[in-house]
Parts: structure tokens; C-alpha cells; sequence
């Protein structure tokens, strides 16, 4: 492991950085020039100044992301600041290039005032394509991503919210079809109702499940905690998402579940835990980089299907089965947002991609590397935007 | 010129746009996966939180160069927009990575506003390793690169004020060099006092020149006609760079003076007026596409040496020839800011490409295209940077 620090570091350096911008035309003769740039690029700018439409003809905005932080809550590492977040933004930017062809460029905020950061986004947008917000702390993340999405024309998306729920929603699709049970049947537990939580219970009541029942530093999620918490999980319960509980501790509530998702914190579920819940349960665990129980333990206690967020384990519940495609996607229909139809079919086609004789408790979820997914998901997506835009 | 316009919308078209984000690094197994991203990606965002000069050892910010626009004042154009302002940011980029191997990113802003301008592009600059402003209106273009000189410690550049400056004194370095004039003596009409104008007889002024005089829209610059001028040019007079004249128009100007240089409109001067100027004058007649006279006129008048904007004449005053090299210098350097030594450092580097017996009327400038200019700049600026930090 100390070896691995040691060779990030080295790749860090080398270039350094992760990323280049390069020219895709040549300029080697005065023609070239005059076309590129002076006087004839005057051409593409007239002709977006008629018609913004253009601008997707013309420029490279069409297949540009932003990939923004405030650096307020980056990895396992908290507020680091800007500077610091940047290896994780270019990191992502890489990701979007490597998987689905896009460009995607990283932009570092000074600030982390929400409304500052709503209208330094809102200035810089009209270049880019769409807007990946990422490791922005709860609740601003929530705040400023359904500011910009009112506000802006082209599709803006908090990973960290919504990533995670697509491909833990994938991931329950296939352990159902494994068991044969109902999706809308299960009965679920969420341990964290973060960023990362509250949108996870969003997507699976989009779903049809009707028993969510939330855990978090507070406790059980319940009205009698009402006041505690913040906002994000006051409208969980409002909305009847999450269900409001009178018990009061995990080990009470995890009882008789089906499902138990965890993006919490370490350790916090153990096997005598597990061995009450109803039969064959599922466990996805995904605290980074220590899970709430770890994937020998759970399995050991009759876990039917375990997830975590580890490459070292099967079943790993890694964003960039999602948001790849799914931007690729919406780029192609040139969606003007990301909506939860689309968030589910970029589920369906993560689940799909597993054939029915290769279904097995540690082959739910695709390899990140499986090249097939960010296409499917991208059809997928492109599929239900074009039905939306159709409407 | 027709086929020259359609085949620049075809090369636009063909990508679109003209730039793309590409990744340094392959991705192909888990490990490589593990070190550029999630979990080995925190090691250097770790070293930078904890030294935040290590921002430019393990990302891309110190080769990384903003290149910004409000679309207010975009080539002949106008005020067209940011969409529209695109295309001529996006080649301004792929100038950078061609002359200097500098990452340029376009960022276009839907605001106009000065004090919007300033606050957004603080918020974004932490990612960045300096910040080229582009077609900004004057005197907003002013006001803004003052203020954000202040706020950040990274270089900030508005190419239009300080670009032609730095070419127009190498050409007129070369110019006394060819006629054995010393530039302190040259008496020097500047047509033009907007943002490039402005700053032209600013930086000859601090070369020794002390008898330049000014013409604009409002008529010759002088204190009789102080209440029409933006506060740009109140300066200009204030701190005598630009001299009050008594005199009422162009022609009456010109007369008995060695140098005319035209940052403003076409066909302004005509063959008369330069055969009132003392013998061999100098003529920089830069309006783009059409100059203030012509360069046969101009030669047929009698100008010893003529510039213009233009690349099928000799003596292409091309902004291309200074902010390469003098951005590669400045971040190879870090310097926190460009001073005019370091555009003094830089027009001497262009004015030396051009050997003392290569040097005649038609070659004070050297080609846009020739691959020693931007190193050589490039390494004049580091000097001058390391020489003004050793202070």
C-alpha cells in the first residue's frame, strides 16, 4: 500500500497533472491560421451569433463537461480546499475521457458559499455542455444543484447524489432477478442520508419500493428527531420516502429487512445483525474505504449478495458504470437536464448488460472495465431522453 | 474569400469545434484505476493540502491557461455573445498548445457586468497557472485586468491591451535599427486610444519615448476635449504618456512626426498626409481586415518601413509572436504577474530573431510561423521574471 502512495505520486508528477488540451487541426501554413483563427473564424461566430443553436456545430460545447468542486468534501479527506481537490477532478475529467470519449475539464472553486458558487457556475456555463458538480458538501450539494438546474439550459448533475443511486439501483435489479423476488416487495434499510443516501431512497421510491426506513448520526430516522435534522432529510420524510420509525437503534431496525445500503461509516453493522434479517439478504456496504461490514463477514452471516465500494471485492458499486454513459447520452440528445427516467434506464442497462446464465451473488454488477456498459448506458439514456423530448 | 469561409465552417464542423481534453495517463487495469482516481488519487490531494505549492508538482494547473471572454468585443464583430465569442476563444487555445505547448482552456462568461466578471473568475482561477482575457470592451477590459492583477497571485494578460504593444515595439525596435534612429527621439501620432492604443503608448513611453500624441473618434487627444474621454484616456493624458495638442485634426497631427501607428479604423491616412512626415517614417497601420492606409499607398508615399494586422503583407504585426512564449515564461517561471519589463524582456527577444544582415524594409518582423520566436520570448521573460523575483 505504501508502495501504491508512493506510485501515485510518481504518476501525479510526471506529467504532471493528468490532463492536456490539444488542438484537433493543424497549423502549420498562414492558411491554416487564417482559418482557425483570424480573420475566417469569424465564419462559426457569425453564424452562432444567428443561430445559438449552432453552437453545437461549431464548437467543441457539445461534448464539453465541467467537472466543479468547492473541494468542501473530496474522497474520505473533507474540506481540503480547492487546490487539493484537484487531483480528484482531473482524476474524474479522466474517467469521463477514458470511458465515454468525453471531454471533460476541471474547475476548482475559491469559494463554498452555495449562492457564490451558483452564480460563478451559472456564468461560466455557457461553453460547456453540461455540468458535473462533485465532492460539494451536503446539503449545498443539494441546494446548488436544483438552483442550476432551474437556471441553466443544459443538464447539471451531482454525482455524488445520483452516480451511486444508479448503480445501486442496478445492483438491486439484478439480485432480485437472482432471487425472484419484486423489487417494490423489499423492505430496506439506509444507513447515511447524505448526498449519497437521500438520492438512493429517491430512486428506489421512484421505483415502487414503499418501506425505506433511514439510520443516520442522529439515529433512527423518525419525526420524533424532526428537529435535528437538515433539511434534505426533513423533506425525506415529508414526501413518504423515507418512512418515519419508533425504534431506536440499527440492530432494532435492521431486523426483518430485506435490503440493508450503507453509506455511512465503518463497522457499524455486524453479523449477529445480518442473521435477523429476513432470508437471503442483500448488503451493500459501501463506506470508502472501510464498508459498514466487510464483504467475508456479511457474506459469512447468510448475506445472499454483497456490494461494496472496493475493486478488491466482487460486486463493486463504482459511479463510472453510470455517469460516463449517462452523459454521453444526454450530450447526444442534447437533453436540456437528467431526470429520473433516464436515471433509471441507465440502471436497467447496468443490470442488463449481465446475461441470465452469468447471474451469480458475485456477478451483479458489470467490471468498471466491462466496455460494453458506458455504450449501453448511453443508448439507454438517449433512448428515454429522445421519449421525453417527444412528449 | 467565399471558399475561405465555407472551408472554415466545414473545418469547425468537422470535430466540432477545435480543441479536446485528453488524459496523459492510460486506464486499462484496476491498478492503474486505484492511482489516477479513488483511493490513491488522495495522496497527492493530501501533499497539496498540506503544502499548496505542491499544486503545481502534481496537477496540471502550472501549464494550464484560462483563456476568457464576455463576447463584448470579439474580433471585427462586436458585442456577439459568449456562444459566438467560442469559436475565436477555442483558437486562441489551440495558439497556445501550437506556439508554446501550453494547455489553454476556453471559458466564456454570460455576464458583461465588470465587478460580476472579476468575482467569477476569482472563483474559478485556483485550477488555472494564468488567465488570458480576450475580446473584453474597453474601458470594462481595464477595469477588470486591474482588479483581478490585484486579487490573484497568478499572472493575469488581456491579450488585446498588451499583445500588440509588445509586437509594435519590436517592430519599431528593428525599425530605428534599420535607419540608425534612436527610439527615445522618434515623435509618435497613435490613431486609436481603446484598450490595445492605450497601451501601446504606455509601453513606449516607458522605453523613453516622451512626444507621443493621440487621435480618436472625439477628434486629437488633448485637455480641451478631456470631458468626452473615458477614464482611460484622462489617464493617458494625466500622466503624460499621451501629450495634449493643440492642434484640430489627423492631417494637421501627422505632419513632421516619424511614426503613425493606427489602432482604429479603415482608411484614415492617406498618401498626402505621409508625405508631410519627417523622411522615412515608420507606418503601423493596423486596422483589421482593413487598414488606416494601405501598404502599397503607404510604400508608394514614401514609409520607410510599413506594418500592418494583415499576413499577406510584409510585417504582420500578429499578437501570435508575443503570448506563447511570454505565458511559457512566466509559468515556467511561476511568476505571480507580467510586468513591463518582462513585455520590454519580450519584444527585444522578437526584434533579435532578425539578424543584422537580414534586416530590411519588408522583414522588421519576423513570421508568425517561425519556431524560434516563442522560445526565445519564452526564455527572455523566465530571465526577466527570475531577475525581478531575486530582488
Amino acid at each position: 500500500m505504501k508502495n501504491m502512495k508512493h506510485k501515485s505520486l510518481m504518476l501525479h508528477k510526471k506529467h504532471p497533472g493528468k490532463l492536456e488540451v490539444i488542438s484537433t487541426i493543424e497549423l502549420t501554413t498562414p492558411e491554416d491560421l487564417s482559418l482557425a483563427y483570424s480573420p475566417y473564424v469569424a465564419e462559426p461566430s457569425k453564424a452562432i451569433h444567428q443561430n445559438i443553436k449552432d453552437v453545437y456545430n461549431y464548437t467543441s460545447k457539445g461534448n464539453m463537461v465541467a467537472v466543479i468542486s468547492d473541494g468542501s468534501a473530496v474522497l474520505g479527506l473533507g474540506n481540503i480546499g480547492p487546490e487539493a481537490a484537484l487531483p480528484v477532478m482531473e482524476g474524474k475529467a479522466v474517467l469521463f475521457k477514458t470511458f465515454a470519449n468525453i471531454d471533460a475539464f476541471p474547475i476548482v472553486l475559491d469559494t463554498q458559499d452555495p449562492k457564490t458558487i451558483i452564480d460563478t457556475i451559472t456564468h461560466i456555463a455557457p461553453g460547456f455542455g453540461g455540468i458535473n458538480l462533485e465532492d460539494i458538501s451536503a446539503p449545498n450539494c443539494i441546494i446548488i444543484e436544483r438552483a442550476l438546474k432551474e437556471i441553466l439550459d443544459i443538464p447539471v448533475f451531482h454525482d455524488d447524489q445520483h452516480g451511486t443511486s444508479i448503480v445501486t439501483l442496478a445492483g438491486l435489479i439484478n439480485a432480485c432477478r437472482l432471487t425472484n423476488r419484486k423489487l417494490e416487495d423489499l423492505e430496506i434499510v439506509i444507513s447515511g442520508l447524505g448526498a449519497a443516501g437521500g438520492n438512493i431512497a429517491r430512486l428506489l421510491h421512484k421505483m415502487g419500493i414503499r418501506h425505506i426506513y433511514g439510520y443516520s448520526l442522529e439515529g433512527v430516522t423518525s419525526y420524533q428527531h424532526y428537529q435535528t435534522y437538515d433539511f434534505s432529510v426533513q423533506e425525506l420524510l415529508d414526501d413518504n420516502i423515507v418512512l418515519s420509525s419508533n425504534l431506536k437503534t440499527l440492530p432494532e431496525l435492521i431486523k426483518n429487512k430485506d435490503v440493508f445500503i450503507g453509506v455511512s461509516a465503518k463497522n457499524i453493522v455486524d453479523k449477529n445483525m445480518i442473521q435477523t434479517m429476513h432470508q437471503n439478504p442483500f448488503i451493500f456496504a459501501m463506506a470508502n474505504p472501510d464498508p459498514e461490514i466487510s464483504y467475508p463477514e456479511a457474506k459469512q452471516a447468510g448475506a445472499k449478495v454483497v456490494g461494496t465500494g472496493r475493486s478488491d471485492y466482487p460486486n463493486q458499486i463504482n459511479n463510472v458504470l453510470a455517469f460516463p454513459g449517462l452523459f454521453k447520452g444526454v450530450l447526444k440528445a442534447r437533453a436540456k437536464n437528467i431526470n429520473d427516467e433516464m436515471k433509471i434506464a441507465a440502471a436497467k442497462a447496468i443490470a442488463a448488460i449481465i446475461k441470465d446464465d452469468e447471474l451469480h451473488d458475485d456477478y451483479i454488477i458489470p467490471s468498471p472495465f466491462d466496455k460494453r456498459v458506458a455504450e449501453a448506458v448511453s443508448n439507454a439514456v438517449y433512448e428515454q431522453a429522445k421519449r421525453d423530448a417527444s412528449k
